[in-house]
């Protein structure tokens, strides 16, 4: 049995918002991204998706309100509500979605990113 | 859209290998629990589990070896592989698993929580 340290992991990025799966469990994905600048507005149909902040402060923009997330602090955001994330600055993530998740969901976008690299 | 501060939950706990729900998605849910000691040993028919060490230091002893992991340090433990978790000192960790999954798997204990609180 293997063991991830997060922060290790994060050491092989080299581009934001290109996610990488770092394990797997029941049909889900956990996912690590380094996130810096604004992604696009998008929702996902079918895939309520978890969001904890490793290192940095990230925002969450809704259609009606926001939600700004610290070091050790998640959200969920649930299926078919839109949303567009946003970094000030370089933010370290962990998301949990289930395995198809497409990063953009229902947008075909530059950032759209349909094969990601196991780490 | 609400957020979930991981520290700020763990000071809502009062027993040890109690874990509590803070979060539900895709039929998951992800939990929070303070471990202190050792557990039993047990696997889980149909469940994978995520185990995510938030503060200390976790042993997952398992029939051929055993996970050590500090802080910022996740393990995946398969469906069907037995598994005993140890804590030495206090340890905060969370958890991602199937909705259904029980604590104790396939085993009956006085450890064994049917019912787990929403925190």
């Amino acid at each position: 049995m293997s063991k991830v340290n997060i922060a290790d992991k994060f050491t092989l990025f080299e581009r934001y918002w290109e996610p990488k799966i770092v394990g797997e469990l029941n049909n889900q994905f956990v996912k690590l991204a380094k996130l810096k600048g604004e992604f696009v507005w998008h929702h996902h149909e079918n895939e309520d998706e978890f969001f904890l902040v490793i290192k940095g402060k990230l925002k969450i923009k809704l259609r009606d309100g926001i939600v700004e997330l610290n070091e050790g602090e998640f959200t969920i955001i649930p299926k078919g509500v839109e949303h567009l994330p946003v970094a000030k600055y370089e933010v370290h993530i962990l998301i949990f979605e289930p395995k198809g998740t497409i990063n953009t969901g229902n947008v075909d976008s530059e950032k759209t990113i349909n094969d990601l690299d196991l780490i």
